[in-house]
């Protein structure tokens, strides 16, 4: 597997030089969620994590990777959200200063958490193209360094460093699934675990209405076009070209999953095991609520995504 | 002390007996709540317990602590929910049957757990009147054991199961605060944590609207006369005898909170600790917010009692 563009030493090394600004997350599990799924299920709850996301381990590593020349000039990015926040909390760790280009959609408690660890927020129209002259923009003016949200191989390396931690804690798992917007997660997930876990089944997941990895994968073309409709915001994204690679190497199979079944997902994560997960987290719980057949009796591990929703809005809730 | 209903030794007893059946929950802290506390604060996460509540901790050491012969007859009790939920799960766990008297307006997902754990539920009117009648009913035509929900010595031992936990993993804290409905958790955690920490600040928090407690605590007095109108449904009974003993004994502050105050406080654990807790659990937060003077920057340690809500219908949203 030498030509992925990321090896297992990044994740390692990513792991030393997040360690002090990281949370190591806990695992949980619930009997009742287990009776649900039919199967042994383990979380690990990246919810928990700084920022309420996984997105606070590849945001640190790309800030702390950077020499103190780039360093000073700051950092921007654009982001659906949490790779913002955990971009200014990690410039905030380094003393440096944040730029972030957010979509005006972006939910209010996301944008009030970038703005809580000092970010500096520039709003653009909700699509890929006006983010990315948004950031270009930024970036002319102040010479800060582009941290792309999921295609930068710090920030994948970072990711993965999550996957290490869980299978530590979990030796014994025989799936692992994680969900998939811009592929960040998954594919550091995946050199993480093929490298310490060589023989187990790695899962990608992602909403039917935002399914271009899914399409990319299945065909073996990176596919661009890709117009998302589904209440995970944090997986509008669209599938990096690393994460591309990465996923089609490394990948042994990919669930999609309706919207209503991600809406039961997060439902039943709060009832039963009592976490506050956004909709993206429920995306691989969802996954094995509608192919649990294929998992029965198995120990599984999901990693949950993260936890910020806006608690006046809630997905099953009437409007 | 030698005149305490309770000794530590029964919650040591007690810890042996259940190990095999309870969750050893997490602590969890969250650095932004810690900024808003003003305090160094660290969770033990009792809404991540069997049946979402530390309750299955003394159910658990009374239905195991039966002899053979009174097991077989079954259990019975009356409880506001999560005692009736885990008295439930606890004698399922046994293989016994279990009788649970209930308020009509106990919160529907505290049935739902009831049921699901093949306890059989008798309602009645919510007054304590009416619930002891109505267990005294069932315990003439079964011949099962009342186990009450906060009075039994072996359930209070049980409660202090959690305490030990907590002071195992936090042994530098300096105030330890809980909840009081019944008193059996903040008793229990009062015997266990003077035996283990004698220098620890014993704090008991309860709502101002449901302050029976406060005031039997304050007056010396066992106050009887009580008509709780609290949103923290887990804490409208009655304190028990024994924790009034214990507690009068032992604690060295009471502190009583607004409504107002608890939906605040719930909310922010919901937004930056992501775990899911009910109202009761909010009620030693709230303490902390409105005298976060009195421990500034100090190590503070809080039950999160439990994590049994109705997901429809959240505090702070409007009707």
């Amino acid at each position: 597997m030498s030509e992925l563009p990321l090896g297992f030493e990044d994740v390692v090394a990513a792991r030393e030089r997040i360690a002090p600004w990281i949370t190591r997350t806990p695992v949980l599990s619930s009997p009742l969620l287990n009776e649900r799924l039919c199967a042994d299920v383990r979380f690990k709850c990246e919810n928990l994590q700084r920022a309420g996301a996984f997105k606070a381990r590849g945001a640190h590593n790309a800030v702390f990777a950077l020499d103190e020349a780039a360093a000073v000039k700051g950092v921007a990015t654009h982001s659906s959200g949490n790779h913002a926040a955990s971009l200014s909390l990690a410039a905030q760790n380094r003393g440096v200063q944040a730029h972030l280009v957010m979509p005006r959609n972006a939910p209010s408690i996301k944008v009030a958490a970038v703005q809580r660890a000092g970010g500096i927020v520039h709003f653009c129209e909700p699509t890929l193209a006006a983010r990315e002259a948004g950031v270009a923009e930024v970036v002319a003016q102040t010479g800060a360094t582009l941290i792309h949200p999921y295609n930068n191989l710090d920030v994948i390396a970072g990711q993965g460093t999550a996957a290490v931690e869980f299978l530590e804690d979990c030796p014994d798992l025989d799936v692992l699934l994680a969900p998939v917007g811009g592929g960040g997660l998954m594919s550091g997930t995946a050199v993480a675990a093929r490298a310490l876990m060589p023989q187990v089944r790695l899962v990608a997941t992602e909403p039917a209405q935002a399914d271009d990895a899914y399409r990319s994968w299945t065909s073996g073309t990176h596919v661009l076009n890709h117009t998302p409709n589904t209440i995970a915001d944090g997986l509008r994204t669209t599938l990096g070209g690393n994460a591309f690679v990465i996923l089609r190497a490394l990948l042994d199979d990919f669930v999609t999953v309706s919207e209503d079944a991600i809406v039961e997902a997060m439902r039943l994560v709060w009832e039963h095991l009592k976490l506050v997960i956004e909709p993206s987290s429920a995306v691989p719980v969802a996954a094995l609520l509608a192919r649990r057949d294929g998992v029965s009796g198995r120990k599984v591990g999901i990693i949950l995504s993260g936890g910020n929703v806006d608690l006046d809005r809630l997905p099953w809730q009437a409007d």
